[in-house]
């Protein structure tokens, strides 16, 4: 078989160029990169990729852990396309593919048997659940000194290394919105509270209230589960009560949307709405009528900083020493999200 | 090191089940791979997923090949997160997990390396270019004998496994609605002429004419590049001619959206717009106002059909006799397609 310094000289690079191409290390030129795959292929030099990965223990592979539920078209939620979409530009950039696993609901994921059979060189784990089995198998990652970087969920009092933004700020923005233009009546429609997020949305609920003199009416607080369906439920309620509630902030804009269309299968014109602003800014929100204003969540970008962390963390010093020396401060990390007013929001009268 | 006996004993299965357990082969009740991996662990019998892939030569990932556009939000399209849902749910079903790579707009792919450096066991290939290098890359990849599917294109006069939908009868039907209920200047816009899907939704169109007795204006034959911005664009043509226009079939509902936007920017009212049918029938056309009229593409079944074809393929037989022995006739599977009417499309006058 050939050598590398054979391969080296046929494509007219450096033998530390052929190294990095056929380790997939950095960013390189997708002339020099066709040079080197050119050459080692004409002078039958092809080292398998995993006795590559083998001998350096990399499988070149960025993790990405989903949870999983049949036939709930996962792929299609814009929270998770989004992120995705950032990881996988980021992992691309850097030359790595992205392992795309499952994790069934109730099923307790054995993380660090994904790094000890060499299947990634670091993970992304979204939709981590906050319960004693979960934190546990983290717990041992970290342990391991396993790269690993949760999203959109947040274990207090550890130092994982986290990426998120700060729906604290975004959601207190959205009710001083609300409240500058003398809407007093909010009903505030929320996620499950088993998720940090959601926490985090009614902390800002509250402290935007506060802000404004006003404490937030328990009875006006109401709860769905992030799912279009569960916002037409809401609008029983809120229809009920529309002569006192001349507000609806909701945890999403799947819910929001669907608080509309339960007002208007009620036969509740637009122009007798209360005030909306949803979260998340997706595609949905331009595209409602009335266009629903919405806090941005920049998931884009929280996957490109994820996936950035990590691709240093594996590619830098030995691994071994990055999670667990990264300070509680550093390892999580908060993008700012951004109030955006469309019409639903604008008071007329 | 514990043998694989030991390990079966200890966890009251089989040797066979701790095979298929640690090989991930074939569907596992998670309590039986639970046990596995516990006893495996304990007896200290955690073979490395290298070594395994190394002595059978077998990745246990399925591949799915995507076109990369810097900061385009792959997964966040419609098109591609529906396809990868259902891809997702087929490996995850059958313990594989899902490699995604993407293709930078104008490499040549090199496919068979991938199957060389057995990063792969079978691979999905989205948005497949009909360009000569491309079809070299995927007729050596035939040749090879790598099992291997291409979704929404078609090559012609090749037997590649090929899942698409059937785009000609889907068109033929949108155009029939408009027909059916009297409608004459129907305005077509299409996707460019170089993917076989807009090709095929002009067949349709021109069949569902005849079939009303009537022939295709070309001056009403419009070409945009899927996106929501070339309908917006596309408005200022219709705009001007609305007198004469009274209905617009769009090659996808991001575009006909687009030409909604694009006619109420210019101050004209949902009343005295024409008819409107899209294509995809995405989330956003049943959210539009009007609800949008939208051909229906099964692409969450489109990526169910195409990855259990080939991990049948890639589990059952010898790889290299399946591509290359399938008739052309059952290579290529198109699954049917759904007018659904919404009320942008119903005449009222």
């Amino acid at each position: 078989m050939a050598s590398r310094k054979e391969v080296a000289d046929l494509a007219g690079v450096s033998e530390a160029t052929v190294s990095r191409v056929l380790n997939g290390v950095g960013p390189i030129k997708e002339e020099t990169r066709r040079k080197v795959i050119e050459a080692s292929e004409q002078l039958g030099y092809v080292p398998s990729a995993l006795a590559r990965s083998f001998a350096r223990s990399k499988s070149g592979n960025l993790g990405v852990v989903l949870p999983y539920v049949p036939k709930a078209h996962l792929f299609s939620a814009y929270f998770f396309s989004e992120m995705l979409s950032g990881i996988g530009s980021k992992a691309r950039d850097n030359g790595m593919d992205l392992l795309v696993m499952f994790r069934t609901p109730g099923e307790v994921m054995n993380y660090t048997d994904l790094f000890r059979r060499q299947k990634v060189d670091a993970c992304i784990i979204l939709g981590a659940r906050d319960d004693h089995g979960e934190l546990a198998a983290l717990q041992q990652l970290q342990q391991e000194g396993h790269p690993f970087c949760i999203m959109s969920q947040h274990f207090a009092g550890e130092s994982f290394m986290e990426v998120d933004a700060d729906h604290v700020d975004g959601s207190r923005q959205a009710i001083r919105h609300l409240t500058d233009q003398g809407y007093r009546n909010i009903a505030f429609l929320n996620g499950p509270d088993s998720y940090s997020n959601s926490q985090e949305r009614l902390q800002g609920v509250q402290i935007g209230m506060n802000e404004a003199g006003m404490e937030l009416d328990s009875s006006l607080l109401l709860e769905g589960n992030y799912g279009r369906r569960s916002g037409v439920e809401a609008a029983a309620t809120i229809a009920t009560r529309l002569d006192e509630i001349d507000a609806v902030f909701a945890a999403n804009d799947r819910m929001a949307i669907g608080v509309m269309h339960g007002l208007r299968e009620r036969g509740i014109k637009v122009q007798d709405f209360p005030a909306f602003v949803g979260y998340d800014d997706s595609d949905a929100a331009e595209m409602a009528v009335p266009p629903l204003s919405s806090v941005r969540v920049p998931f884009y970008e929280m996957g490109e900083l994820a996936a950035s962390k990590l691709i240093h963390a594996s590619l830098g010093a030995a691994a071994s020493s990055v999670n667990t020396e990264l300070p509680a401060e550093t390892a999580r990390q908060l993008l700012p999200t951004e109030l955006i007013i469309r019409a639903s929001s604008i008071r007329n009268n």
